[in-house]
């Protein structure tokens, strides 16, 4: 058996938390995640994120930049923690899936005395595959349509090999004003690499927030679906089936 | 756009909740998941989650089944529900990822008038990917490396895939009695389609319990790691890296 936790955080007096606030509403938090908001000194993050939590959590000080600032805010965080304030960077989501953790932990290497602690959230593709049944019930991947950070040949080859393994996917960042036609050139790489067109499919829009919707359509009938940044693509795999309006991947205890 | 809601269940009078609690803690549960749990007439799940939540959640009457009676359970509930009970179904991690959702939902097709409502939780990819930092940060997969209920030339094939995609993986059920190599002929598959040797790889042993230790090793070591069934494995992706300690996959921010 493995040797015992190499790193060990025993309160230490300069701390970044990274929390993952799922959806947004507080009914959706942790019991960790609203225990280390309401002892935060200063909460930062994406203005939206902030507006959500706002009310709930009254702290001293919060901060926010817009959607490209990421390193600015991680920089602050940082800053900010390392002169004693308990300092909270929120995430919608978890905060580690293509969340601030990565690029907190990466810049923490410069503020040696500051330590991060990572708080899990609910993911996008846990919080919708609720709204919609069991979509990822069996082995899954999540992968992000956006090529702001990734070049599209890198996603173009995870959607291939996603469908090469029958994988169930759920699909993030599906569209954009700038690239409207993005979750139609993936559902196109899936179909040609194997995903059937009947494969069962599911959309969850607004997910936890007002105005929460959900359809069940087939990968077929998603190629030609326009959708928005709001929204969740769940692809079955191919036992994946739509029972009374639910999607419902098997996993294989009836056999 | 797409069209609104197709299922909507307000206040039904029967209903099963099938809900994820996470590691298990009260701590990491949502506020969701405590609000279900607090109003349940009856609690049903696998014995060994039922003893984490019991003392937390007084209710009526629990009903509990071992490891291989899945189905079992599900009916039961279904069964509860019917009778107008107000039944909660626990899962460990999340309610649908290798959850009870899906068979809860396939089953229900036998009893119209009992809803079914997903409550999400954490599931060990998330948490355990906050012990050890961020190894999740971009596209990845989960794998159970469990072949009781999956023929194991599908999951091989699964992992060739998550191999030559280049996904960061988190590898449920690595271990277990009856099959004590299935972790190493993993990581044999994966290195034989593109994983390198030196690939930054994690582990989380009793993630958020009593214990909780964790590790960050190469791929290579991880070969000849011998781990039990309460441990979560991570692999990176080509540019995770190993950071004081942290296993962190890049977003892709600072390029």
């Amino acid at each position: 058996m493995f040797d015992p936790m190499e790193f060990e955080i025993d309160e230490p007096e300069k701390v970044v938390y990274v929390v993952g606030i799922g959806p947004g509403d507080v009914y959706y938090l942790t019991q960790e995640a609203q225990n280390v908001l309401e002892h935060a000194d200063a909460i930062c993050g994406y203005k939206l994120y902030l507006d959500l939590i706002e009310q709930e959590f009254p702290c001293e000080e919060y901060y926010s930049t817009g959607m490209t600032k990421e390193i600015d805010r991680c920089r602050w965080a940082l800053e900010k923690a390392d002169t004693g304030r308990r300092v909270v960077m929120v995430c919608s989501g978890d905060a580690g899936v293509y969340g601030m953790a990565s690029p907190v932990l990466e810049l923490a290497q410069d503020y040696p005395d500051v330590a991060v602690e990572v708080v899990p959230g609910l993911t996008a593709a846990l919080s919708g595959g609720a709204v919609l049944g069991a979509p990822l019930a069996h082995d899954f991947c999540v992968i992000s349509l956006s090529d702001r950070l990734t070049p599209w040949e890198v996603i173009e080859k995870r959607l291939a090999c996603a469908a090469q393994g029958d994988f169930c996917v759920a699909l993030y960042n599906p569209s954009s004003k700038g690239r409207p036609d993005y979750l139609q050139k993936a559902v196109r790489i899936l179909r040609a690499n194997g995903k059937a067109d009947d494969t069962v499919c599911g959309l969850v829009r607004n997910i936890g927030r007002e105005g929460q919707s959900a359809r069940v359509l087939t990968l077929a009938e998603l190629e030609n679906t326009p959708v928005d940044m709001f929204t969740t693509v769940y692809i079955g795999n191919s036992n994946t089936r739509a029972l009374s309006g639910r999607m419902v991947t098997p996993r294989g205890y009836r056999k």
